[in-house]
């Protein structure tokens, strides 16, 4: 006789974005079968005792649990929006699922788009229902930058962050939204890193833009000025692009922002590279590979200085680390609730444990860690993934090739709602006149 | 054989704040029993086509269903704050179920407060765990701004607006933001009627205060020039305190930040008084009674304003008329969403019928209506009430005395979670030093 | 015997841009040969009595008395950034006397500059001395307004606003400041013509840029309700680009910004077209000639709007229509200020008088005024250019061809003062490190 | 035969706050003779060199040149505002030529006062043509957080600025803003110590409030970690009200600020206590005596911070330390300006020495610098006062006595031109209506 494969989460405070309830959670078959007290579960299932902890869903995190799904939003090559490129985004977004796209106002020369291909690639996005994704710093303003840093004989890792101050991040930004705004489509702005930045999104919300922020964990977590540290390769190990910014109010800034609503989602643009492949930029910091690490340490982050610190509660956390992708992204509730029928994928976690980030005690591969030494309190104890225990005791438990692709449908309601009523009752029309009949000057070619 | 009570939903759109789903609702005994497909239910229930219509939770709405609830928050009357006062607060709270108390900043010799009195009156809010509500205007100004109109012979409605500017709003908002924020207590800033004092309320918000802001229903569906109107009774209609404002941009902008959450939840303020009633102020604006109508038309004119003209989607709609509120309030998810086991308060909403507002069609006894006119897309076509059909058909069903005072706790989650972090772990801590032992001046008296 | 060319100004209230004094003024040979009470002068001069009237500089207005200079500045067509053109540029500025460039964001395949051009080109303004201008729209934007506008029938000049709104002057306006900023070169913004393009001036000064803002004649006389106007004549008449915005409150506030320093100087950007000429684009508002007038009454609408109403008082107007342009372009107090040793440009300026503009009674050719039926207070009465009496009496006495160049020279103080110091002490520098000498990852291509 | 008085300045830069000019300066019988190249003067005069030197305005300080002048303004104790205060201030402002006032809103139980309070005083400063001044800090809160602080056992100087956050001081400054702008009453708010009151001051200013706003030397100089600093004596030697920040940021933002005239001019509040006094308070923050120095090292510290650093150029420098506070106090152009006529207060600074300040050189009493070891580019080599040397060779050559009052007229043109003119034209007007003669409904008391 088979095992019963059910899960009972007994005792726990089950967290959603709306309301903590203590709740039990029992799982069957990869999915959520029942959420309530007393609730009738076969003999034998595994009962898991979460009294005294969350029960939360799982953080939707672009890069564990689909990378194509979001992050394959992955940068177009070569992205020239012609009639070629416009069919090829409609496929993918018919046949495979993607619905969203990542342009770059960076990288001039490789990624960067000119305005009139980002309104086309717009254009086409709100054709298809996709949320266009953008990199937004002025890319032309980097190229110049950078050249003037090495020029003056800055080649280490803070010329990375004096070569695109946060103003080239700020004004893309705002561009980025005007030109979306022009189309009437839907924006996800990438790893919004700067104070101003963040502002421009809040502000753009504010006035009724259907536009999205998304902080990361680094720059919620720590800061730029690191890029001047005397070791090389302890500040090389923090660049990225958008790098993160030597003002140190502006993590607390980026998370008031995110609790407050102004930006809406964290992920981790997690892109690791060890301290020798950094140090191909070692006499030259635009040859520095972009990209730190954050995927493991993303919940903490957040929950140590979001929640611990009493900016949001336990309910906007789950909204920030999950149930708004999973809205954005089209999948909710599938994912990013804890109710009957969505997905298990559920972490327990323990506020009241602490450990310490460290570069010594991580699971990822990477020789450093950009939050080394962090004390947070919150532990995930255990992770279940479409219903099986993935994590516990300290302990990875997946499979390779265990994760999977979820098929997203266009159109998502939580982004396209007022896009769609807007272009129905907000367009302009023209004013009824008489023909105008007087004069007209006659013009010689 | 007693006929089944029970009710079944079938087909509707069920619109909670996170999300809508096609699904069915059945109800019995005053609960939601269940929210599914393919529900069993006994035979003989009553069954309610809803297809092609949204089902959405009740509005909370103050008056209506909850009068002593939220506005029984009602002003105390001459209210100094002492030992006294203070312990009948502690009884209001702890037995009565009053979670939340008014004060006035305005009304100068009635019932305004000092600084003093507020620091004093928060203080003990959040004693208790109760949510501060003001009325914020600067009652000084307006007494000063009433006597200057009346000796330039401003004797009309318009003086009302003209001695009560939105500065003299906007202050009183930022006073007492500043002086709950020293004590770390919630606020509710009730009618929030001009965009510089919404503009406060939203910039408090992100810069991380725990205050919510609820606009009402006249100042988002009309506006202040009507104070202007050349019909006396026309113009006295719309007096209430804090006034409509005459900049017409007024309500767009309001319902731009209430569908940002930068504001919160709605109102209505409603107070009506007869024609006859408001001309005890014919020949004075300060005698004429403040108040106007709004509790009836509140959802149509959120739905028009708000949803039809593509500003908010109608789970935002469903936030701002209920959810919130529940929450603020502390009755959530037992009211605020269509959830198993919530308490069956059911609104079948027909987004594409109309209706024009009028004084002639309105239920109410008033003989005029501020929103003369309006066409509103969105009607209710049926709403029950705790599991009974109250209106159906264009007729009112209740029976006088079957509304139900709900006892609320105090200590609200979703309004106290942060707060009470933050006392926890935002604490100043003196600095330690060695004892200064040098000389010190003496001083002879 | 020669008749004394001098004139003598008695009694008059000087007004400076710092301060009003009642002195007299002697002129001599064109230039201010002194100020203050009992001068001496010559017998047999000229006296005007401007007792109770105001006597103020000359307004500096870039096409009366100017052209080539500061409007001169005139947009060099198809305007490719290389060494050739940059050694033009040199060439003008020090040969010529030319101390401002304008560059187009706006008039895609035509003027309009690509990011990287404008790095360049504000480069060289930098590098020369010279104040860059720019016409901040977004053309990209503009160019697929107007198409979509036309392909949805609209094509009448309402369109002309609606392909380019606020949000495209806006976001030009910041992109420009940005990237002058990155070059550290002042720049100059002609015609600001909205509240969110002003807000981006004034912000950008807040933050210590160095950006001057120029809001013209028209958008602080007028606005751009005037485009829905059912003559088509009549709306034609008000098209110029920027355009006037609709937003009714747009004059007030861009006075409110010229009165508090966030904006700099007022222009005109005079160009008007006869009806028959406009009409053109009778059926193709892109078609329509853009101009407005605005010359002859730019002081008279200025002072209506901004002295009058009490916004700003008449030492500021004297900053706002002259002494400030004098500055900029680098020709105070030569021109600007009355004073000893100025040029004898004034204006005797009676500020009780009223007058009505209109199309019926102005001295320009054109058929129609945009400020027709205006009642202005403020008149200039007598005004002298270089010491000679060019209007009196309500008729012009200039002779065609007295106008005369100023050579301007480059690195006005004004503007260039702070920019000098900043290349001088806030230079960024490299962080001193001992060499990276640890593994460094082979890469093969 | 006596020695002629006279002087003359040579071949130094004349700075004015519009301009500056090489141009020799000649002094006479207190007065400056004349400005100008060549200038015919009496043999024997002394000849003072100025070449490659600036001959600036004298500061404006409120304490060293005009004590009752403009701090004379000093707080008029226990200010309850009757009948008879209010004939007070007339005979002071008509008689004895102070024309401004100094409100307190902190100081609780001593000189606060309440607004109803406050705008009778604004009200009879309007009448009599004077400037409301005040110190913007709510006393309120502060009473309430000191208790707070001291009940936490934070004794040390720390607490002094964690019972007034900036918030208390952005509060009350917004709040005597509106209270002035309903009596339309210019204001002076001084000792603007944060950003966020500075804001509201620039923020005012540009809604176009007539209000001006004064930081002091100290809060562009420094700031408020000190008062955190191990070493009592140091922390409380930083004492002051309204407290120095402790965010970083501060001084910086302050000089943008005051470069962008969103501040306007730059006072010291110059108070010292020795040690030994300060110690007072050594276990009690509330009983250190508030004040810090600052009067010695104004100019040095704004031409390090301001001019130095590339924020302000020297014109601007002109204008906060001099120029403008001699306009808004009513004696513009006699001070505040190098010209014909003007008083000769005058000092030759050379902008390429430097000095390093510390209380071992300095002249004042206190045995401590809260700028202890800043180095100052820019130093005054020579100060003339009223024509006489007082400072030359870093000796002060002052005579006891010497010091004059100025007095000042009433009702400063700078101040209230455009105030007056509001009044003329701003008023608003009853709308014109034909009486309702409806019924009125009957109350029985």
């Amino acid at each position: 006789m088979a095992e019963p494969h059910g899960i009972l989460i007994k005792g726990g405070k089950v967290v959603n974005e709306d309301v903590s309830v203590i709740s039990d959670v029992y799982i069957e078959n990869g999915k959520i079968a029942d959420v309530g007290l007393n609730l009738h579960v076969p003999d034998g299932v595994r009962v898991i005792d979460a009294s005294g902890k969350l029960v939360i869903p799982g953080g939707i995190d672009p890069h564990t649990h689909m990378e194509l799904a979001f992050m394959g939003t992955r940068s177009v090559d070569d992205f020239h929006i012609g009639t070629q490129v416009k069919q090829e985004m409609e496929v993918i977004a018919k046949e495979r699922g993607v619905n969203s796209f990542k342009m770059f106002m960076a990288y001039k020369g490789l990624y960067m788009l000119q305005d009139s291909e980002l309104y086309a690639a717009f254009s086409q996005c709100k054709a298809i229902g996709a949320i266009a994704q953008v990199h937004a710093e002025n890319g032309d303003l980097i190229a110049e930058g950078a050249k003037k840093m090495l020029s003056m004989g800055i080649t280490g890792p803070e010329g990375h962050e004096l070569c695109r101050p946060e103003e080239v991040e700020a004004e893309a930004t705002q561009r980025a939204i005007t030109i979306a705004s022009a189309v009437n489509c839907p924006l996800y702005v990438v790893h919004v890193m700067s104070k101003s930045a963040a502002k421009v999104v809040g502000d753009a919300r504010r006035n009724g833009h259907v536009v999205f922020g998304e902080p990361i964990a680094a720059g919620l977590g720590t800061d730029g000025t690191h890029y001047w540290h005397k070791d090389w390769a302890h500040a090389a190990s923090f660049v990225m692009g958008p790098p993160l910014r030597p003002d140190p109010s502006t993590p607390g800034y980026l998370m008031d922002l995110l609790a407050n609503d102004d930006l809406s989602v964290t992920g981790t643009d997690n892109c690791t590279f060890s301290v020798c492949q950094k140090a191909l930029g070692k006499d030259d910091f635009t040859k520095i590979p972009n990209g730190v690490n954050g995927v493991e340490d993303r919940m903490s982050v957040i929950w140590e200085k979001g929640v611990h610190s009493g900016k949001m509660d336990e309910n906007r956390f789950v909204a920030v680390t999950s149930s708004n992708a999973a809205k954005i992204f089209n999948f909710y509730p599938q994912k990013g609730r804890i109710a009957k029928n969505s997905d298990a994928d559920v972490v327990i976690w323990d506020p009241k444990l602490t450990r310490k980030i460290s570069a010594k005690t991580h699971h990822q591969a990477v020789d450093y860690n950009i939050f080394e030494g962090m004390e947070c309190h919150g532990v995930a104890v255990i992770t279940i993934s479409r219903g099986k225990v993935v994590y516990e005791d300290g302990q990875l438990k997946t499979t390779p090739g265990s994760g999977r692709f979820i098929h997203r449908e266009p159109f998502s309601e939580y982004v396209y709602k007022r896009i769609k009523q807007r272009d129905e009752v907000g367009q302009p029309t023209a004013v009824i006149r008489k023909p105008y009949d007087g004069k007209v000057i006659s013009v010689s070619h």
